[in-house]
Formats: structure tokens, sequence, C-alpha cells
């Protein structure tokens, strides 16, 4: 088991009604708010109005950063920068789910930094005095509402990069699973599968001794499975949408990576995906996801997945390694499949003779993403190929 | 699930070789430190002595409080606070268990109150400007590292009350698994079963919902499970050290009870022995875990028992729904022998015809017990009987 530092001093209020935490908690920061959602779904299930009342009712001078792309762009960010600048902003609020979320985050960053918020994302240690941040969360995903990371997206250089700094874990984060009963289908299923990537990325490791985080994030893995299709079959039933508005947070909230060295692979290969294509990034993730596990099985890694297959689906412990291992990866296909999503690159109108230079782009300033198994730009070609 | 909000900002350095965390941690804070631990075991064991190398190199200002009781007794508060006030105290640093933690956390809500620190043990919103805590753990079983609750015995009054406050969750705690390599098999032991009860107090709960905080609960069970033995017979494991300290802290910082109401049943009835006849806690629980099973197992908790024998001691699905609960409770109850612990109350000294007064002062503050099942005292009082 690995050392850890384990800090979240986020102050999260989970449950139907809890918007009612929204105004003192925004009290505790200031009146002068921006106000950072998308494309307009708040707008369509009431809960921006709900926000507006509370802001009317407490006085909060508010100015708004709207239309953030699901893959929040450099250039909104800097357009939120300014807005912060110019009106003496004191809370960075987002409404929505990561893409909100993250690209609060790296505003809220960015105001006291003089050069661009793109070099903040290259090196965090150059944000300074970060406003705080809250949120109302609308989707159940990126756990961005209890972690400290973002993810931006240069079109310019078609670089897609995560960025993390203690002071973007979010001040407040209110999260009421009934925010979540409008979400469609198709996002309800890229969302499992992105909070199933993230628990994958921190539980697939070899010998770190780490037992109790492995078992807690069968916990999460065993969530998503139960409750994803609920949700989809009935999008308002409680229980489902509550299990897994708590899964999303804990599957990424540091919980499941302590005592553990989890050098993610997968999504390095999805954001070189996203930054060329936008892709939703939970797609990208769960067609990915399968094709990695198969790349990387051999005989060093069929432990690890063979315990997943027992752990989490139940497989029989009378299958030999290698046979559960190949089990637990067709399980997560078929799953992920079962879900509704679109299970090949291909499908997502990504043209094949793309797949070399989006591999190029993936390993994150250098030549190999350092993962399960360490992965060359020919070894993602290769699963972007297995995943064509 | 219902609603919860989440808060924990204790800044946690988990690991071989973190107590070089001790001075930067304490630092924040001041250089007048009230030192408060137990009957020597860290003189013994070397910790002392690092700590005190470390004072004298950062010229830290100290007093000692030592000789905490194993349950920590309302005078050994008082004296801490007297110290404290005398010395301009700015950090109250446990090193220890949950003994000497949950002492420092009573002295530090207590020297800014007029009165009796047991008033504020009865009701702790009295607690003003509580000094900041600071935790070197030594011993797995607690959780008062991460966690705002404390215990603390009143000899005059035969009483043994929890009390918690926001402020008692310890600013600092560090957490090196090698600091209870020497911790004797027999605290071991009892350091086991109290963080498994801990789990238990969560994780039994009829129909909340919250599916993925039971299998977070089993998680936590099956690492004490796993490692309890190996600990015993190997003290020092760094793997199964690690993996029991941090389950102690998982089993009760609140990870397990989010989107539950966890009445606890069986900590009341242990402190009411503890109160009398300086039990030690986790022994106690051992005791009485599996009699408070048996004793409300009928139809309405058969399923929640053998959900539990199903999914942490892997028992046949094909056992019948009240077979299943029967044998997760032998279970719990051979595992507990297993590990050393005397298994009946008449073997801790306690006399038979004391039962019935403990009984009667076990309900805090009110007739019943509001467990899974409610206990009047006659009901605890079968109990006892059924362990003894």
């Amino acid at each position: 088991m690995k050392n850890f530092h384990y800090h979240m001093p986020v102050d999260l209020f989970f449950g139907q009604g809890q918007l009612q935490q929204l105004a003192p908690q925004m009290k505790r920061f200031g009146n002068r708010v921006l106000l950072v959602y998308g494309g307009g779904s708040i707008k369509r299930n009431g809960i921006y109005q709900q926000i507006m009342d509370i802001f009317a009712q407490e006085q909060i001078s508010f100015w708004e950063l709207s239309g953030v792309e699901p893959n929040p762009r450099l250039e909104t960010v800097v357009r939120g920068v300014e807005l912060c600048r110019e009106h003496q902003i004191e809370l960075v609020l987002a409404v929505g789910g990561g893409s909100s979320i993250d690209c609060a985050k790296v505003v809220a960053g960015s105001v006291q930094y003089d050069g661009s918020p793109w070099d903040i994302v290259l090196d965090s240690s150059l944000a300074q005095d970060v406003l705080p941040i809250g949120v109302v969360l609308t989707l159940s995903a990126t756990g961005s509402e209890m972690d400290p990371m973002a993810v931006i997206t240069n079109t310019q250089l078609n670089l897609k990069y995560g960025v993390g700094h203690p002071d973007f874990i979010p001040k407040f984060s209110i999260l009421d699973p009934t925010f979540t009963y409008s979400v469609p289908a198709s996002q309800t299923a890229a969302g499992t599968a992105d909070m199933m990537s993230h628990t994958f990325e921190n539980y697939f490791t070899l010998q770190d001794g780490a037992f109790i985080s492995n078992r807690l994030a069968e916990a999460v893995l065993q969530t998503c499975i139960q409750y994803a299709p609920i949700a989809l079959r009935e999008p308002d039933n409680y229980e489902a949408r509550a299990n897994l508005m708590w899964a999303s947070s804990l599957a990424i909230n540091g919980l499941l990576k302590y005592g553990k060295d989890c050098p993610w692979s997968v999504h390095a290969m999805e954001h070189a995906l996203s930054a060329y294509y936008d892709v939703t990034h939970g797609v990208g993730l769960a067609i990915l996801t399968p094709a990695w596990m198969e790349y990387i099985l051999d005989d060093t890694t069929a432990q690890m997945f063979a315990d997943y297959g027992y752990h989490v689906w139940q497989l029989e412990r009378s299958l030999d390694t290698m046979s559960a291992a190949k089990a637990a990866i067709n399980k997560t296909r078929e799953f992920f499949a079962s879900l509704g999503i679109p299970m090949s690159l291909r499908q997502l109108g990504i043209p094949e003779d793309m797949l070399e230079t989006m591999a190029k782009s993936a390993p994150k300033g250098g030549n190999t993403i350092n993962g399960v198994k360490p992965l060359h730009w020919q070894d993602v070609l290769n699963i972007y190929k297995m995943a064509y």
C-alpha cells in the first residue's frame, strides 16, 4: 500500500431539496456570482428558474457564462475570465455536469494570471488566488463536483488536457438526484461509462497491496451495473439516480486510489479522440476500454482481470484465470452495449485515416502513456484499430 | 437513499515515514502544544522519542497530559483543560489510539467553557472556540483520527457517553502503519472488532436504498477478515497493518453511513459495560454483536443478515434466507473467537447480578435504544444474558 495524502474539504450536500443550501453557501463567499452553464438544459428542466428565484430573493448580483461546450473550450474559459475581471466576481458557480464545472474551475484559477489560461492547463502551479467555486450538479458522470481536476480542449492545437489544483476542489457542491431525472438515456449511459472508467483507471494496477481500495472500487462498479439499467428504464427512479450520483463522486474523489499508483491509460487515449472529433467522453471511454483490456491481456495481467470478473461479475471461481479474464472483458463490452452505447469508433464517424494522427497526439508531453502497461503511440494506434 | 452532508476537512497523511509531516502541520497552528498520550507504550516503542526530537528541533514548547486511561475519564479531561489554560496551549496533539484522541478532543472543546467538561459531553453545542487537534495514530480501532466523535467515561456516575462536534475533527492526522507493529495481539484483535462493529452499526439497516454504502461496508468488512489474522501471525506485515489502519478510519469517517439512517445499537450496550467494569471496548463489542444479531433475527431482519453472509462470507446462494442469516451470525462469532477474543461476559469477570443495573443504564437519556429493532432495557438484559 503506497503512501497518500487525504484532503477533500468540499462541503457536499446530497439529496432531494438540497438546493436550499445554495443561498447560505454562496453567502460564505460574497454576492457577486459568475453563473456557468451549458447548452440550456437547465432552462428546460426548471433548475435555472429555481436558481434565478434564489438569486432574486437573496439579492445576488450575477453574470452569465452560458453555452459551455460538452468538451469545454479554451476560448470559453477566456470569456469567463474577462467577465470575472470586469465584474469583480466573488464566486464562480457551475450549474451542470463536468463540462460546466471544469470550465468554472479553470476560469476561477485564471483570473489573477496575466497570460493565457492554457498556460495554467499546462502548469497548474501558475494558478494563484483561485476564486471560490460552487457547484449545482445536474449530471452524474465526471465527478468534478468532488475532485481537484478539470479538462479543457484547445481546438487550435487539437489538444484536450487535464489539469489539477488543490483549490479547484469546489467549496460546496449540491447533489440533488432529482436534477438528473431529465438526463436523456444516451447521456445517462455515457455518464455511467465515464464513472466506470474512472473506477477502472484506479482499480487496474498490479500488486500494490491496496486490498481495501480494490474492494471499494468493486462496490462502485457493482453500483453502476445495478442501477444504470434501472435509470434507463425508469428515468425518475430516485434510488437509481441517487446511487449513480454518489457513485460518480466516489469514483474519482480519491477514495479508490488511496494506497495505489494509478497511471491512467484509457483517458489519455480518449482525450485524443475528443480533441479532434468532439466525441462524447463517456462513449469514447466505453469503446476504448474493452479494446484496451484485450490489448494488454497476457499472463502478467490476467489475474487482475480475472479478479475483476470474480468479484464484480460473479464469475464462477472454477473458471481458470485466463478464461475468467476474457469473460470479464466480454461482460464489460456487453454491458456498455446493453446501455445503448455505439461500440465502435467507426460508428462515431471518425475517419480511419485519422487514427494515426490521433494516436501520435495521445501521450501527453512524451512518447508513452505510462499505464498498467506502457503504451507507445503505435500501441495506441493498435487499440484504436481494434476499437474501429 | 437518505439526504446527507459530507464534510471531512482533515488533512490525513498515510504511510511509512509520514511523521515528517508533524512539524509543518503543527506550525500551521502555533508552537505551544499539549501532548496527550496513554500508559507509556509510545515510550517503549520509540515514537515518544521521535516526537521529542521533532519538538526540540522545531523549538516547540510542550506540556504533557499522560496516563490517559483506556476508557478516558472525565477527571483526566479536567486535568488537560487546566494545563491548556495555564500554558496558553495552541494545539492539542494526541499520540496514541482512540482513548488519547477522544480525551484530546474534549479537552480542546472545554478550554473556553467555564463549567464541567461533562456538560459538553452531554451537549456539544456548549463547546466554543475548540482548540485545533492533531493526531499521531498508534492503534487501528476507533477511527477517532477521522471523525468528529469522542467517548468519555464518568466514573462517579458510571456513565460512558459519546459526543460529537464538527470541530472535533482533527486538523491533521498522521497514520503510519509501522507505528502499530508493536500493538499486542489482544489489542490488534479488539481493535479489529471495534472497526468491524462500527461497520456493522452503519451497515445493518432496513430498506434505505443505499446500495452503494452497503457494498462499501462489505469492502471494509472483507478487509478486516482478510488482514486481522495476518497481523496476528505477522505483527510487522506492512500490508496487513496498512489495510487495517485505513479500514479503521473508513469504518467511521462517514463513508459507510451516507444515505442511511444508522441508529447504532451495540455501542450503547457496550458503553454500559465499560462504564462499570473498564472492559476493553472492542472485546465488549465482539461479545455482544453476535448475541444482538441472534436476538433481533426474525423474518424482518433475516434478509439483511443473509445478504451480509452472501456478500462478506461468500455463503452459497443456494442457502435459504434464514439459514444463511444464521450461518452468517455463526461466522461472525467464530471469526472473533479465532482472533483470541474471550467470547462471554462471564470471562470478563462481570458479576451476573450486575447485568440488570447495567442494562438499565444502557439507553442514553431514555428508555429505549433506537436500533434496527428498538431495544428496551429488558431487551438489553436479555442480550447480556445470551452473551454471558
